[in-house]
């Protein structure tokens, strides 16, 4: 059985974290210098040191070599460039979002492409491909692709957990409708692919990047075309039992309502999808070719618009309360075309909250609009990533607050 | 921001689980031995040596200098007997439940005492002590508690996370209403002491030895006098913000339904807890005095007592299933007294879950008894210490299967 880390291993990790920060912040050290700045033992440093130099997170600085003291040379350490960038991508339906980083992990951007949903997969590589290509600046070489530490890629539908270092397929999990995809990846960009599904990713990014950041359980969700979900728990990406975690579009929200795709009845997404609001509205009268007219009839104050937006938001709210009661989340982030609505959802999904949580927990969890957007499954590619991969497993993750992410924190809404 | 070990802390771990391994089964070893059956480099092996000496897991074995080489003495190296045993305790409403394993963490036993609900903190405390001791045996001298290495403990409500290495709590989290707690049972027992809510470790305990060995990702439920649970997440207890994960007891059940003690309504504590089975079996014309009159009822096909149960059973699957379609585990957990009703309780909490689990889950999801009984809580706080305790970090918890927990897992119910 896994188990978390213990206090020893953090402690470990610290001591590295040390080091890495360090080496980023002053350029290459030799160990005497690092073992000045640490106050580490010299057996600590060493010991430290080496299980860095062996996970290829830092290397001998080049032309290293140059003052000499008593007829030794001093070798100087750096963080190894190859090591520190990073990609994302997110295979969403209809389009590929791309997002990198650079060495030092501050976002270098994100770019998208839409395009049919039937386009075959080595043709979205491709596109994936050189959108990665058109971020890259002369800084990073991304151009060249030969410097990229890990890929993270997001994908519509389950995933289970990844492969453990040694197995083939680069953290694919095994089988599965997307098993084919890392492979390819990995060919295109000569780095190790790690895969997860796209709503869970977006999840992650806002714990790093995004409204969530710093926070160890978030609950995220999002209200599209589809509804679903992804967990942050201790930390961590939570994937359950065969990746399944986080579809909470298919939670029961009307027991004695519509049939749903996946086969149950009344799941949220019958309720709260933009096609399920577009349908009450249109049920009750309402004129609405897509979201865009429907947000604008939510604006100018349309009664029945509102009055649809309000049920979808009291599901909405009721489903999170039960989730949120279980898990204990600090910070609910919700996403998707619906939350452009902006108050109209919120303040319902805010009132059935007040009403269904825990009163011990509702001054505990805050409800927040996502910060990242449409490139969100991307950028959780890079953060899964960052904490994932062995090249970059000892790198540590942005820094909250920095302001070198994609998006300052924003207020409770 | 904390981040989920990475592939390279998992190889080491195993690297270290392999060293204590052998050291169980074979006895002292010197390195050379160590360095022959495990294969490791030379390196690697000392550096992973070294880190269990300096952490207390391993010790130099007493009179290993016996047979030298080249003048060189041969140092054997040995568990270290002092950091193996571990006790649990829980501290229920009316009763304190105590349980231990030896060095090699097979348990000893587990031993109850009932006591009146306003039994001073004191003398709960001296209660928890007198019947550690009488699990005792001369093998472990427990009795003398000098060689306790850690005491996991369980209390009622909520409790924060733990706090980190050096701080000076022990891990019960600052503040609270247990604060006191901890510095009381450290002095008694000479060992730090780590604390958490007793529902919570009951289902860590399941995960352990219980229904739910080896399974990373484990929900537990209780259907006592109060309704609670506990969530295993990748394989960790996880806590939530201040702690308030696994309320499921408060998740709401019935809208419309009765004022709950926390201040919510229609809460499953109001509709499946000992007291709202009973209230709902007397308003129908139901004679019972307690839980053993109402089950013998069931017991003897009284239709009220059935379709009581099966409506609490119906509430039960829908909490669930809820809470499954988001956090996504590979079992299901039922404990408490109400699950003495056996089929007649577990038939319709499976119905319920067919209906409203997402079907891709449903046969991924196994339902099942709780194993542990009254002294879950107990075993579990033992669960928290031997994966979280500093002087025990590095011990391997206890293997699956070997027969060696205090129960044999069920056939799913």
């Amino acid at each position: 059985m896994r188990t978390s880390p213990g206090p020893l291993s953090r402690l470990r990790r610290s001591h590295e974290q040390k080091v890495l920060g360090l080496l980023r912040r002053h350029g290459p050290l030799s160990r005497a210098e690092l073992g000045q700045r640490t106050t580490l033992s010299r057996t600590t440093l060493y010991d430290i040191v080496g299980t860095l130099v062996a996970s290829g997170a830092i290397v001998t600085a080049p032309g290293s070599d140059g003052p000499r003291k008593r007829g030794r040379p001093v070798e100087r350490l750096t963080l190894n460039p190859a090591a520190g960038q990073a990609v994302g991508i997110d295979f969403a339906r209809r389009a590929v979002h791309v997002a990198a980083v650079n060495v030092a992990h501050e976002v270098i951007g994100a770019v998208s492409e839409t395009h049919p949903p039937d386009l075959p997969w080595p043709r979205r590589v491709e596109l994936a491909e050189r959108l990665a290509v058109s971020l890259g600046d002369g800084t990073v070489r991304l151009s060249a692709l030969g410097a990229v530490g890990g890929v993270g890629v997001g994908v519509v539908g389950p995933v289970g957990p990844p492969a453990g270092p040694g197995q083939q397929d680069g953290g694919a999990g095994s089988g599965g409708p997307h098993a084919a995809l890392p492979p390819l990846l990995e060919k295109r960009f000569g780095a190790p692919v790690l895969l997860d599904n796209n709503t869970r990713l977006a999840a992650l990014a806002e714990a790093t990047w995004g409204v969530a950041t710093g926070h160890q359980d978030v609950l995220y969700l999002r209200l599209s075309d589809g509804v679903g979900g992804g967990l942050v728990a201790d930390g961590g990406l939570h994937r359950g039992v065969d990746g399944l975690s986080g579809e909470l579009g298919h939670i029961t929200a009307d027991p004695g309502g519509r049939r749903c795709e996946c086969g149950g009845t009344g799941c949220l997404e019958t309720v709260a999808s933009v096609g399920a609001v577009l349908d009450a509205y249109r049920s009750r009268g309402g004129t609405a070719p897509g979201m865009p007219a429907f947000l604008a009839a939510v604006a100018a104050g349309d009664p029945v618009a509102r009055e649809v937006l309000a049920a979808a938001g009291g599901y909405v709210g009721t489903v999170l309360a039960a989730v949120c009661n279980a898990v204990g989340p600090s910070v609910i982030v919700l996403g998707g075309a619906l939350t452009e609505a902006g108050e109209a959802l919120f303040g319902p999904v805010r009132r059935a909250l007040h009403a269904h949580l825990m009163p011990l927990m509702r001054d505990r969890i805050s409800l927040r609009r996502a910060a990242l957007g449409d490139a969100g499954g991307a950028y959780g590619g890079i953060a899964l990533v960052l904490r994932e991969s062995p090249l970059l497993a000892h790198y540590p993750g942005p820094d909250a607050g920095t302001g070198a992410g994609p998006a300052d924190a924003k207020e409770d809404t």
